[in-house]
């Protein structure tokens, strides 16, 4: 209700829109990035002229399987972005006008604007509290993304009460120090024009983002207006009569649009008008650009260009011993030739995490053809842009870091596999084996973390070759998220080592000699090796199959009769990585792992002191056989569901 | 090296403490916010004088096992907080002011300053882009937090480069938008006296934290100085020969400090004296104020005071269903009144999540007795200052969000962990039992995260009874923190239910009649009523034994016995879980749970539409006694190791 003025002047004057077609990729924009105020974002859409919706579904509010959520959820049409968890729409749109800057500079010519539009946000307190923001918004303004224009809703309560109780920054000096543009509109009540004027002035700063505080009174026009008890709950019976009559409504009905205010909201002819121009601009663009035209139709489509995984690097075990970090290195400047849609960075970490494609530019305000994006040290932001980019819908966008920071963008991560977005999160360092930066830097629990989060992958290759797999599963899903964790250590080149195996989530790497094993011997990452040491230790006492187990949820996918051709029942597998224990019962009868913290020094003097070694592998194995000779193994891939 | 000119002048001059004794609750606070500079800090440790540093430690600089590993480690003497995850230690700072400021109102009497020192922080620019720390710079701000003072070292250069390539904006414009007092000193390379003026200047601002930016110039001395080549990479051999003889040294000589340094920095005597002054005080102090200082030196020596579990509620079935976040309600409000130490709050979600001491003031600038924080939605912040107040020594805090949302804050979680803090992160909502707001709120894989983290206790309560065990369990643990995951939805207080068995992690809540059970209904929280739902309705078919288990931890610390007295060999287990199914195939041979995001809707429906129900668990129970009749039912807790 406080926001509706400001929703008002954008929805039915400025906001670029076709609603018959929620995905024109030269639209503007909308991200609510205070998402629980979503009853309006859905009021808009079907005002607007969204066919999607219906007064039956805005009255479902918050009913299961309706189209209209508690908050919003980007698989609903002319839902940008999942929004709700605070501070995260503001930074996706961050994301959004990065892609939109960066797309205009590759397409647009002379002539045709093939992308030229504005990225617009509400917000409110709590989105401005949020960390991920600031990181967010101080990234932008050192980018100086000029079509970016957020209206920050101020309206003194959150709910705990007055705003006064935690925050009383200044922020619109914030914003400043950031090198934003900014403006404050004092009655967002009443001065419609005022919030106009301050619109138009915000469009016409091409150097900076604009925030516009608009001081507004939450609940406006209920009785208990400017309150926290109207911030999460329905107005009485009595309160929304008295409401409905001072704006002229008939307190007696309800879900009912007067005529005229259809008229005012309904943007479909403009909308169809609008895009119908703008496709006949591209037409001509095509015979102009034919080149660029057929690029950027394909990346419009999510189409990939013929034969891009050809040019991915193929190791043989002569190869070097090298970090799959370098590995990755390999792939991504190979990749990033053929797929100009690959845009990403790191999070001040590019001599670490090798993610730079040195023949691009840094996307910089001056050059935002550059595809190289310099986050700094802002690993939630960096996530909650690529998730923007993701959702713009023209990019397979990376950040990168140590895995252990994901925690620090956990937020964010977990929103693109909810919603859904091809992205990817490059994390290396990924184990113990970072060394000598010690426990703090070292990631345990992160591994797990991923593979017991819904929609989304972990992919922990062991060399080169599954590498290159990881990265033609990332590319390849197109509505999931991939965690690639990568070694800061040397692992060598495999024998056995293979892209179509990895492809399958796991995968017989060497097998044992002379018919069925006795044990098998299984672990992710730089861990394989070491499966690979113990079986060449064991190899007179024990017949020993290798697994390696790049990922789990890809197997996962793979038929039962594929699963046990890997895990052959009536074997005892054991288990080893570099990370938590628990979780690795589902495959392994007995594991090696972390059950503690790491420890700072040289990485083989790590790993030695945790046992994680080729050695006691070896040994456990003995162990782990010797075991199940008194008791049955049990076959852990067949439940009773 | 950039540094070393701020470090003198405060560690020479101003920072009180007394290195023989590196506890002494009256001493200065000092954080090294950038922790990979912590060269610095043992060089500092053992330049003035704290004992258990010698040369020899300084040598095994990030050696296996050392005193000294690649980022501080609060384990080792003199070390207030582990940091080196950029932006926790600042955020740590505002905790440990806000625990002096606390004390200090609580304790002090006219004459008897017994708490009044300063807490010091150096940072980098990483620190500082840090969303994490833009919280908490404006929550202190907000605070007034006068005397916390921060050195900002802005040398220019990240990792990547310089700062300009991601990092523009006006810090300090922006601290003084948070209310902070700001001050610059130009040349932090040779200006001593400046920063000497400028520490005093800030000494004298009560009202205002200071931050103090010292623009220094990196690796100051190097051939490389001012360039990222120093940041992380050892200087060369020359390169040192040339520093060690630029600043007086003999460029022949390593780790050797000259008896005038040493002179300099050694605070040993000045630093007994200053202890032996206060402790003289503290005795007239405990003589006129008998009382507080019982309670002061109870709180220092971290006892807790005799009888305080007796407060706590006991339930029993026929109390009325309340949500487990209600039970936690009456526990904390009845144990505040008994431990003064208990001190935290919410993250805007006093009238979610019920952790409100409403006998007590709001901590602010006014009322600092106050023990209620207001931290605004700033959940990482939040952890971090509740680290910050663990880190001080003298507190037992809290802080209080949706479960969903920890993921904000884990990077703070994750250090009280590592830390070993006594804490409480009390998360409420903890599942898709949250109904109506949604997956983007409804915590999935928040569980498992927690039990796959080393040294920090899940403890998920069913009932009442389980909510007053949880919090003894959480506090009687000294060395490691509890995350709380409650309910918002009401759960009955439930036949059986004991906090004893609570206490033991894992317990039989209600037995199979008549010998041994069939089948085993384990699960945690919300879940375990759907367990003696299931019971009751399998009554007629089969023997069904219930075992609550709020948390794994706990159990894995009983003996065999125990554990085989509870999950008895030969029976199957099936578990179910408003969370990740993975994972529990360390104690369940079967599972329900979740294998997707949530939905957003009415509670009752959205467990219905997982399958979450006694209905549904009844027919799955059947299933897997049925199943395991066919197979062995392999013992999960005896494995080869």
């Amino acid at each position: 209700m406080g926001m509706a003025p400001i929703a008002y002047v954008l929805w039915t004057k400025y906001l670029k829109q076709n609603p018959l077609n929620s995905k024109w990729i030269n639209r503007d924009r909308f991200v609510l990035s205070n998402g629980h105020a979503c009853a309006l974002l859905y009021s808009l859409l079907y005002l607007s002229g969204h066919k999607e919706y219906t007064l039956d579904d805005l009255k479902s509010f918050r009913q299961l399987d309706s189209k209209t959520p508690g908050h919003p959820e980007n698989h609903f049409p002319g839902v940008e972005v999942s929004t709700g968890p605070l501070g995260q729409g503001i930074s996706n749109a961050v994301g959004l006008a990065i892609g939109e800057a960066h797309l205009a500079a590759h397409y647009n010519k002379p002539g045709f604007p093939v992308i030229d539009h504005y990225t617009y946000v509400f917000c409110g307190d709590g989105c401005l509290q949020e960390g991920i923001s600031s990181e967010a918004g101080s990234l932008a303004g050192h980018l100086g993304l000029g079509k970016l224009i957020v209206f920050y809703d101020d309206n003194h309560i959150t709910i705990d009460g007055e705003t006064e109780l935690s925050f009383t920054e200044d922020v619109l000096k914030r914003y400043e120090a950031y090198g934003w543009h900014v403006q404050h509109v004092k009655d967002g009540n009443h001065d419609v024009a005022g919030i106009a004027h301050a619109l138009e002035a915000a469009q016409k700063v091409h150097n900076k983002p604009s925030i516009i505080k608009v001081t507004t009174t939450i609940g406006f026009g209920s009785a208990k207006q400017g309150t926290e008890a109207v911030h999460g709950n329905p107005l009485s019976k009595d309160d929304l009569a008295n409401v409905k009559k001072q704006f002229g409504f008939d307190p007696a009905q309800a879900f009912v649009v007067p005529e005229d205010v259809k008229k005012v909201y309904d943007r479909t002819e403009a909308g169809k008008k609008a895009e119908a121009q703008w496709q006949e601009m591209l037409a001509k663009y095509a015979q102009e650009h034919k080149d660029l035209a057929a690029e950027f139709n394909r990346r419009v489509a999510k189409q990939l260009p013929a034969g891009w995984e050809d040019v991915l690097p193929k190791f043989t075990p002569k190869d070097a011993a090298v970090a799959t970090r370098k590995s990755s290195q390999a792939c991504i400047l190979a990749l990033g030739k053929v797929l100009p849609e690959l845009m990403g960075g790191s999070a001040d970490l590019n001599p670490s995490c090798f993610t730079y494609l040195d023949y691009s530019k840094d996307f910089q305000h001056h050059s935002p053809e550059g595809r190289n994006l310099r986050f700094g040290v802002r690993e939630h932001a960096m996530s909650a842009v690529v998730n923007g980019l993701a959702a713009y819908g023209m990019f397979i966008p990376y950040g990168s870091t140590f895995l252990n920071f994901i925690g620090y963008a956990w937020g964010a991560v977990l929103l693109s596999a909810l919603s859904g977005f091809r992205a990817l999160f490059i994390m290396t360092h990924d184990s113990i084996g970072l060394g000598e930066d010690g426990p703090t830097h070292q990631a345990i629990e992160k591994l797990m973390l991923v593979r017991t989060t819904p929609n989304i992958l972990l992919l922990r290759p062991a060399d080169g070759n599954e590498t290159a797999a990881a990265y033609i599963t990332a590319i390849r899903q197109a509505h999931r998220p991939a965690v690639l964790a990568l070694s800061r250590q040397n692992v060598p080149q495999l024998e056995g080592s293979s892209r179509d195996g990895a492809l399958k989530g796991a995968y017989v790497l060497q097998d044992a000699e002379g018919g069925k094993p006795d044990v098998i011997l299984t672990g992710s990452g730089s861990e394989v090796s070491l499966c690979v040491e113990a079986k060449q230790k064991l190899k007179d006492s024990l017949k020993v199959r290798v697994v390696s187990f790049p990922s789990w949820e890809l197997f996962e996918e793979q038929s039962l009769e594929y699963r046990e051709a890997v895990f052959v029942p009536g074997v005892p597998v054991v288990s080893i990585e570099a990370g938590s224990v628990t979780g690795w019962q589902k495959y392994a009868h007995a594991s090696l792992g972390m059950t503690t913290f790491g420890a700072s020094g040289p990485y083989q003097q790590v790993y030695k002191k945790f046992g994680l070694t080729g050695d006691n592998l070896a040994e456990k194995a003995k162990v782990a056989v010797a075991f199940y000779k008194q008791t049955p193994v049990p076959n852990l891939l067949r439940k009773p569901w």
